[in-house]
């Protein structure tokens, strides 16, 4: 296991969160298809049955690992968004951390952004409202900075993808074994999204 | 089916597509551990007997699709780097063609990059290889680029594998749905590349 359990300080019971990483294991491993509520149970140390106190069903234990992986990614992105400075200061904490994160929790982050296809039609609802509300927070800083002639970016929209995609991919990529290590490449990240935005610097 | 068969010109005989596109689809439907050796012979209208005639596993098959992607991907961004003009303007062609391949093409794009754990040791050992002369060749022009200043980006390795991440998270979330269409994501993406370059414009 390379996941601590505190991925998830708001799950109760342990139980609860020891299934989550296990599962997180396993659907890394061999892909959500390819793993069984057994497999998922056995690696936390519990019976299927006792698996089942907690989650209806294996995909019940994807989308509270996926709904939970992108609620964070929303918290961190509004956080970094509505604090003080001006938006190149926020975007550049924005971009550091999101890509920080996804570099450090890379297995999870795979899983979250990985396995939408596999999410029920109503929970992939669910994850599709959390994406759409990242990606306006950050269109909207776009907006802002543009606004406020601290940004010269001709077209929001696709800078807000390409700064969640470059985010984002940073999971499929980065190893333990990556340089450089996950904060300075949030740092150089953000650095390659002011240039990107057109950032004007005093 | 999504994908044409003629993906894969170079493949012979026709029964060889016909299981590398019945592969792709499975293992994009249910990940390539769910997959079964049936599953892909059935949705080619096979037997499995007649895969094995042409394919000695599925992890072969697997191989065969993610070893053409990945020349394929080398083919294109060495074409590009190699082509007549400035440095801008061949990163603003390399960055618009690997876009719009990845979001042409992006069933078949997901399974040559996020199906790279399932390679056997030795056979992954070919397609990193390739990886690394893909990535050598973005950052080579990104040196030329900086060593004839029309590039003012600092961290030229960083750099590269920003690029080459942005062009292949498009595989991750676009759909036939997606705007804007996708040669027009690649000349958009092309801007944002140089702009993220600090490409300096007479």
């Amino acid at each position: 296991m390379t996941e601590p359990v505190d991925l998830w300080p708001d799950v109760r019971p342990d139980a609860a969160k020891r299934l989550m990483a296990a599962a997180v294991e396993a659907f890394a491993e061999r892909g959500f298809h390819a793993t069984t509520t057994r497999d998922i149970a056995t690696a936390a140390g519990m019976s299927p049955a006792a698996l089942y106190v907690h989650f209806p069903s294996k995909a019940a234990v994807l989308f509270a690992i996926s709904r939970s992986g992108h609620e964070r990614a929303l918290n961190m992105v509004t956080a970094a968004a509505g604090a003080p400075g001006d938006p190149l200061t926020r975007m550049r904490a924005l971009v550091a951390g999101f890509t920080t994160w996804h570099a450090t929790r890379h297995r999870v982050a795979r899983i979250v952004q990985y396995e939408l296809h596999a999410l029920r039609p109503a929970d992939f609802e669910v994850v599709a409202d959390l994406r759409r509300r990242t990606e306006r927070t950050v269109r909207d800083l776009i907006a802002e900075g543009v606004a406020a002639s601290a940004f010269t970016v001709a077209d929001t929209p696709t800078a807000a993808r390409a700064i969640l995609s470059l985010c984002v991919d940073v999971a499929r990529w980065y190893t333990p074994e990556s340089k450089p290590d996950p904060t300075e490449l949030g740092a150089r990240y953000a650095d390659l999204v002011a240039a990107m935005l057109g950032a004007v610097t005093a």
